[in-house]
């Protein structure tokens, strides 16, 4: 298994940690220390060494962060967490507050007076988080304070060490594109610019630039690691040595120099002694790496990360790789869904029982690598909770007349995948046959989509919502996110959603995800990943218009379907779509799941 | 009449007067000057004393700017002003570029050299647009140097005098708040933020908050004055006081103080000698403003224009009003569509003809105070050309198999209005009636479109396109703008298009307006006005959504419809809407126009 099922809520520390970190406060004369979650390579996924936001306060979210003051702390989620925060939190020391109904730039302005220092820690914030705070505090009369080191780090026993997951090489015959070739267009966008260098500090934009994958974070084959890429020469990559073979080694040979982590200061106060004009991504590159190079005499330009975009913009191997390996998750994810079918009429099934089931159907196929992120397996209300994990503490049965939403994806060399399904178990009501229609009718305005040229996600997220919307029903997340070629399962730019601003460009890779959350009784979400297709003309049309194919093969639960609030074209779209996973999957599976398969994805009359 | 159709053509004084500007530039020292098509009240109507761009290029279109530097001069135009700027202007001196595909930052790196001098008059360009301008400069290593006196102003002769159009009061039948209320949530809001006093700068936001109108430009009632509203105590309203009646003064006894225009600078200053916090709106207010608060000790707050949210969300009042306001001008309009109907079939009509017939049956309901802009009369090809305005020189002749499109507006007391229709002369092809019909399903869908609290009009411009991108075809202009109550045809912040950020409120106004656009051959647009309605419960649904009321009434023609191409909710909104035009509009027509409408608006079946 490559997903756990502890309960990890342990209030208990938080007293006394937040007692101790008080102390340091003190003897730096500061009012206050913040806490992010966040570690030095601002990654969704931080190692167990970095995790001090959870050291500290006990929280285990993916996002939050804390504010210890004198005498208040106060630790900020957003509503997905709040819940699972109130159990892990000695209330009784921190407050919960819930992003963004209340930021902590509200609650410095509220806490803080004139003359006040807060400490921080420069390495865990980004340039532009550091920019924001800096207004917050002047407007205060407050100032921020750089700390050279983390106070928490002197107090934490038993931190665990760095991961040392070993590199591997991530072959062309995946990446589709040799690293040399790719570090030179990102050398000539820098000579374009006039600039000298240009620091990459996501491990992700590192692994794609130099076809290197590792093990040293769960789900996304991460190596973590920082890069300076020159306008000319070899790029100089800091990692720690012991993780890189032989093999990797000469992999790297001709393009990149091979540097001890603890080299990137000294590199960079080389890079200002010779008044370079370095490029950094005020997003995504933290605060100590802009300081370090203008206090070394370079001049910092912000700017976004090179390989973002080129690394979202799929190869042609890369989206070969994509469509083999959603055939393959395909076939895994199908006999899970007759498995399910089959054995879900007991009612003794439970949330783990199906997730142990789903991730061996996918280890089935001989190349699962990973899972790409923990399996929200989510039996009646528990769907309703977007970011639900389940534990053994929460662990429930999958009971007749109830949804059970699964959302899974698995990690394979060749494309990372990301699947949702809503399954009827038993008889579904009205409503939820409703509610499954209209989020339906939201997919499948994304799926046919055309549009032109500059188009931005956030142009297509409306779309997805608007029969909701007439409904009067909404949904809380983003219609999607894109997703990396064996990396990230989010990746940027590119994001179906308010803050989607990216062009949408062939190649890439979204979720497409609307879904209906009816709280405490159950939880609606169709996904499929689509990759944006090359404008093409459409008969009698003046303009090309790009669009989606969809990746995802596996059926959409009919039982749940009502035919009647579908229009002609969108029943098309079901039966076409259906038709399509019968002939691509059918003849991959054994007889018993063929049959099953063949009714799942019947064709549908209109009404 | 309310326009003229004269060709105001002349490219010949181009030519001695940038002869005459580049003297100015060299005894100045200056490497270039800006001249900007605005003035110093940032507004869409410059009166003809600030019409500096087009004494010096011959350019009179609404936006543009030039650039003379010692060598070479260059104006800058968006699509919609590429061929009327090669007609007016001498491009042996001054060269025609296209924004966005060239931006004068681009030209002024390509141009200027380390160490230039750009001049500009720091009342004609906004906060926002320095702060662009001085970071495009600083990149070069050139500077910016603010002009105390504009050189053109000295090389100018018989420039016109300012305008000087009387002052009238607002009534509160048709403005629904009085301006003492208005004031005194404007100065709540200003204690909150710590502000001692707000400067405002754009005449509607001054003309709204105290309920006076102008006649300073045309077709906009406006006042070109300035204001400055302190957090307590009455308004500083700086204006001619020639324009400002008894009744006026009257009027505004109780909340404001008339000053002479050029006290302001000593107004300015006073807010600076006691240290104040002033607030102003760095995207409508010059840069003057800003360096007059601070040069004089003030603290300047960047901030929107308190006026712009409560203006653009109509009271009560003033939406009855624009209901009245709509239902007269249909009237108008449907006498129009009826002779034009009649008449057409001779094809001697011409585009001049029409508008002065539909300004006529306008004049008729007795309620006319101006048309909203110069009427878009547009035959056959000319309708291709968005911004179409016709001249004795371009009038062209309604031809059979042709369409027309005419775009007008009113301004009555009550409210001003918008519509395009456009008309099918004699028998149309296929192809019209495709494109017709997809452009009106986008119409529909904009009309019938539910939204949760919060969405933006960005959200929903997609909506009105998807029709037309799935057919292959696009506009290249917004979907909606704003527009004011017996104010500007367009106001923000509400905008139905890529940069409309601002969320949709209940109360604002919007156009309603797809388009198509077949270049040489004809133009398609379907304009209504609509209104944000409040929050409404949908029955079934959890969260209450906006929509919209279209206010507009007049037919849409049916021989440009193709039913086949409509869904049943599209025909099911077109029969409804024919019918609701029938019910309020045919009452109020003679016998021959009521028969006309009735078979105008007839249903039409599902095919």
């Amino acid at each position: 298994m490559f997903q756990t099922f502890e309960n990890i809520a342990d209030p208990s520390k938080g007293k006394a940690r937040v007692a101790e970190l008080r102390k340091t406060l003190k003897s730096r004369g500061l009012a206050a220390f913040l806490v992010p979650r966040a570690d030095e390579f601002q990654n969704e996924y931080t190692p167990p060494s970095a995790e001090r936001l959870f050291w500290l306060t006990g929280f285990s979210g993916s996002a939050g962060s804390a504010i210890i003051a004198r005498k208040s702390a106060v630790l900020f989620v957003d509503g997905r967490y709040t819940l699972q925060a109130a159990q892990q939190v000695n209330t009784s020391v921190i407050d919960i507050l819930q992003i963004p109904q209340t930021e902590p730039s509200d609650w410095l302005k509220k806490t803080l007076k004139k003359g006040d220092a807060v400490g921080y820690d420069p390495r865990l914030h980004t340039i532009k988080a550091v920019e924001r705070l800096t207004k917050t505090l002047t407007d205060i009369g407050a100032t921020l304070q750089a700390q050279d080191t983390n106070p928490i780090d002197a107090l934490w026993k038993r931190r665990p060490a760095p991961p040392q997951g070993p590199v591997s090489v991530h072959p062309l015959k995946f990446a589709g594109i040799p690293a040399g070739k790719k570090i030179a267009a990102i050398q000539k966008d820098l000579r374009k610019a006039k600039a000298g260098a240009v620091v990459l500090t996501l491990p992700e934009s590192i692994c794609w630039l130099l076809n290197i994958r590792g093990q040293d974070v769960p789900h996304t084959p991460l190596v973590l690691c920082f890069a300076i890429v020159p306008a000319k020469g070899r790029v100089d990559l800091f990692i720690d040595p012991r993780k890189v073979t032989p093999t990797v080694r000469k992999h790297l040979a001709n393009d990149a120099r091979i540097r001890d982590m603890d080299d990137i200061a000294a590199a960079l106060d080389a890079l200002g002694k010779a008044e370079a004009r370095v490029q950094l991504d005020p997003n995504e590159t933290s605060q100590w790496f802009a300081d370090r190079l203008r206090g070394a005499g370079a001049e910092v330009m912000q700017k976004a990360d090179p390989c973002l975009v080129p690394k979202a913009k799929k190869n042609a191997v890369e989206i070969a790789g994509a469509r083999a390996a959603h055939k393959r998750d395909g076939i895994a994810v199908c006999r899970f869904l007759a498995w399910l079918d089959n054995n879900s009429g007991t009612g003794k099934l439970d949330e783990i029982a199906t997730t142990k089931k789903l991730e061996a159907f996918r280890a089935d196929t001989g190349k699962l690598k990973e899972i790409s992120f923990d399996t929200i397996s989510g039996a009646g209300a528990h769907g309703a909770i977007v970011h639900y994990r389940v534990s053994k503490a929460t662990n429930a049965k999958l009971a007749p007349g109830s949804l059970y939403l699964v959302d899974s994806g698995a990690q394979y060399l060749d494309g990372t995948t990301d699947i949702t399904r809503t399954v009827a178990i038993g008889d579904p009501t009205p409503d939820m046959r409703q509610h499954f229609t209209l989020v339906l009718k939201g997919h499948i305005a994304i799926a046919v989509a055309r549009f032109p040229k500059g188009t931005r996600g956030a142009d297509l997220d409306p779309l997805a919502r608007e029969p909701l919307w007439k409904a009067g029903f909404d949904y809380d997340h983003g219609t999607g996110h894109g997703i990396g070629s064996y990396l990230s399962v989010h990746e940027g730019p590119q994001n179906i959603g308010k803050r989607g601003v990216a062009p949408l460009e062939p190649g890439m890779i979204c979720s497409n995800e609307p879904g209906y959350y009816r709280e405490g009784a159950y939880g609606i979400r169709i996904e499929n990943l689509v990759l944006v297709t090359k404008p093409r003309k459409i008969r009698g049309g003046d303009r090309p218009m790009m669009g989606f194919e969809t990746l995802t093969l596996a059926p959409i639960d009919l039982r749940l379907v009502d035919a009647s609030l579908l229009s002609d074209d969108e029943l098309r779209w079901l039966n076409a779509y259906h038709a399509r996973v019968r002939k691509e999957i059918g003849p991959e599976l054994g007889p018993k799941d063929k049959a099953w398969l063949e009714e799942a994805t019947r064709p549908l009359a209109a009404s």
